[in-house]
């Protein structure tokens, strides 16, 4: 964080600014097909061009104009479409516009690379305007030191809400869930609740359910509000709310947390701790963040390009990623050492040099399709012990399907262009390493999830190293076994 | 469909079965670490088998002690986890649990199946408990002739509401939004809402807000169900209201749709016709379905694995995948012409053969980590006209720094098995493959996405093509041009 406190003290002015009223911002219309946003709700470019014009000619009266009718989650966009030092310079001339919904809606490494400019008092004032887990991914980030010194800043509450957050490990509900939920006695009755509602003023605006607790604060049912709203006031509680709840243990790893919500169509679930209490809620709108990162993970994963996200810093993609690139090394190595050892055969035909990369390639395409398809099967629990011989089974038979194709196509062009022996050996070398591909595809990434390493992660190295082998070694092998280099 | 109604008569009967009672199915501790789910809340294969033993058995009595406790969604999955024929006799042995929630949480492809050996009327009985979005889903699939007889067999509101949702194109707002929303004039209090509220019998018993309508149907505001709930019974709903709303035109594509609600933390939003009046109304748990499918589907997708379900018929799987295997053996062809060009060289110096499917391999995988990278940004609006220039500046560094550090040690090791002067060739070879394929896996997925093509689709062939034969030809070209194959 900058030690001088002079640049800090106009961005104090504004970072206590709260967060825009549920009236105020862009209308709908303003949204979409409007001069600001595209068909797909992008901002145009245009007007991204119009904002970066004015902040360079220093005519921040006409930036505020621009950008004051943006919604929170557009000025985030924004931002995150600028230069770096463009998003500082913007920060600091129109300082009143970065509310804490703007900051909350900020991509991770912007905010970090963002924050890391500002004093703790800084901070520490965004902080306590944000609810608790958005208070969290704040400060969750910065290094220990820096935490301790926003930590030190907040008022006893907060500080106290966010200490016991960032006592759970990172991505478990613990860390995710909000504090602020409507819990209340089993006695109750539906006049009773919205009488309580309408009095205490402390609680959350925001919430979708009502949890029905017993005197150890044990959760024992749930309650829509819609229910509430639609029953009589005499009523009891107990007997409008929905006793089959869906409890989150306070441990539980996000990604499962995310597979809950969607497997059960949840809008909002309690939090548990070991003894069962009410500790918390998530509410699906939290939620829905996390299952697009963890569907999308996946494909990152597998790329080998690690967290994949545009605003990583260079230095931390280079090391995601020229990992995997090391690794691919060694399997090329591999791939190499096969074909060395066929060395003399190429030099007497040298159409085998020409042709092997052909049945290395199409292998490494097949064990690619079927290993998206097993590490997305695994990811959404439907592929279990339960039916990965059926899944094996089924993909040995796409894999014959496709095999047979391929192997006639390339096997009678080499017929012609070279012999039809050269062409049966590699009609013969296709089909074998694409059965082999759909095996691969399917085992790695299954006998990795039963070592309980994440199959997106290491499965493709595997998979490729394998076909590739598979694919040198079985054309280059027949070729020899068939005499065809003499 | 079958023709003859005999066996379906008895199935007729179950499926008039209503979706279980809120306070039904599953207790809480029923759902994770029990006898039936493992940690991670999939069924564990033990109970699989032991109720797939009781079917073979025909012992359905123990059949429906077993499967009786599960919720809903539960027993989707374990309908999943059978093979076809066990689902169906599953089906017809315990028919009352099939209650319509069952098949709405069912995977597409197994409940097409599963429908196709039911009569229309046995259809239309789930399809009329069904909310209209479920039952949209269910006969969308089915061919003309069958969907005319189960509209047919339908109630008439049941079959105008389904029918108007068919007239939108697949996989738009106007198809999967809920048609029973609670929409008031903008005149009523705080107050007349609550006594409507509990006065119409005929609402939807779950919603999460409510939307003030003008005279014309506009909407004009939304209320928050716990705002309602928190506000003195004679204040004006407009100034509870909302002002500031996210509405979805009836026409837009789910995709987009998923990324509003994401975007702005939407629970709920209104779908508006062409002339602005309020139709529908989407919410956030119908939506978490489409924010999953969209975002894995792009890992499928550059794949070529086309749907990549698990239970996606074979012949489907084959058509999907073989179509990218043929593209790819195109674009292996180009590779091989490339190297049938350099024959003379590699009969002179076979380590030429050896070596070159490294300098393609490293480049196939350094340009799969960018492309990953940008058709996901491109997914997430968050690559657009505004920051292509940086992206692209961006990925050129991460390419040098992964090129500088493969090419050192490919070249070292080169250098020291065959010649320092082949070292150098491959070192250079291989920094201009990685340079070249950040290039490619950039500009290649944005110039799909401006040619308003899909970018995860076609662009892995591409993005290969273009590494593997820039791999090949700058190693041999090199070599030929250093004079090392004299």
């Amino acid at each position: 964080m900058a030690k001088d406190e002079r640049p800090d003290l106009e961005q104090d002015d504004l970072l206590v600014v709260d967060a825009p009223m549920p009236d105020e911002g862009a209308r709908p219309d303003d949204r979409i097909d409007d001069e600001r946003h595209d068909e797909e709700n992008r901002l145009k470019p245009s007007y991204v061009r119009s904002v970066r014009d004015a902040l360079a000619d220093e005519d921040y009266s006409t930036v505020y104009d621009l950008v004051e009718p943006l919604h929170p989650a557009d000025i985030a966009d924004l931002i995150e479409l600028f230069d770096p030092d463009e998003r500082r310079d913007f920060a600091s001339a129109v300082t009143d516009l970065m509310s804490s919904d703007v900051i909350a809606e900020l991509n991770d490494y912007v905010r970090e690379d963002m924050m890391e400019s500002l004093s703790a008092r800084s901070v520490a004032s965004i902080a306590g305007q944000l609810e608790t887990d958005d208070a969290v991914q704040l400060i969750e980030d910065l290094d220990h030191a820096d935490q301790q010194a926003v930590l030190a800043e907040l008022d006893a509450e907060d500080r106290a809400a966010i200490e016991s957050a960032l006592a759970y490990p990172e991505e478990t509900a613990g860390r995710l869930m909000s504090r602020d939920f409507v819990a209340v006695p089993e006695h109750m009755t539906v006049g009773n609740l919205i009488d309580y509602l309408r009095e205490d003023v402390d609680l959350a605006t925001d919430f979708f359910e009502v949890f029905v607790v017993d005197y150890a604060h044990h959760p024992v049912g749930t309650c829509q509000l819609s229910w509430v709203l639609r029953t009589p006031r005499q009523i009891a509680l107990t007997d409008v709310m929905k006793r089959d709840q869906t409890l989150i243990p306070v441990t539980m790893d996000q990604e499962e947390v995310a597979l809950m919500f969607q497997k059960y169509a949840l809008i909002s679930a309690a939090v548990v701790d070991d003894s069962g209490r009410l500790v918390g809620q998530m509410t699906v709108d939290d939620v829905v963040h996390i299952i697009s990162e963890e569907a999308s993970e996946d494909a990152l994963l597998m790329s080998g390009a690690g967290e994949g996200d545009i605003n990583e810093p260079i230095r931390d993609a280079y090391g995601a990623r020229v990992r995997w690139l090391v690794a691919n090394l060694g399997t090329a190595l591999i791939a190499s050492l096969i074909i060395a050892s066929f060395g003399a055969a190429i030099e007497q035909l040298v159409a085998l040099a020409v042709l092997m990369p052909i049945v290395a390639s199409i292998g490494g395409n097949a064990g690619t399709q079927t290993m998206a398809v097993s590490v997305r099967a695994i990811a959404m629990n439907q592929l279990t012990r339960a039916n990965t011989g059926r899944m094996l089974w089924r993909e040995m038979r796409v894999a014959l399907l496709n095999g047979a194709t391929i192997a006639v196509l390339v096997g009678a062009a080499t017929g012609i262009v070279f012999s039809p022996m050269l062409g049966a050996v590699i009609a013969v070398a296709v089909l074998v390493n694409i059965v082999t591909a759909g095996l691969a595809g399917v085992l790695v990434p299954v006998i990795f999830e039963r070592l309980k390493q994440d199959p997106a992660v290491a499965s493709s190295v595997f998979v490729t190293m394998i076909t590739d082998s598979m694919g040198f070694f079985a054309f280059l092998g027949l070729a020899v076994a068939s005499g065809l280099t003499g």
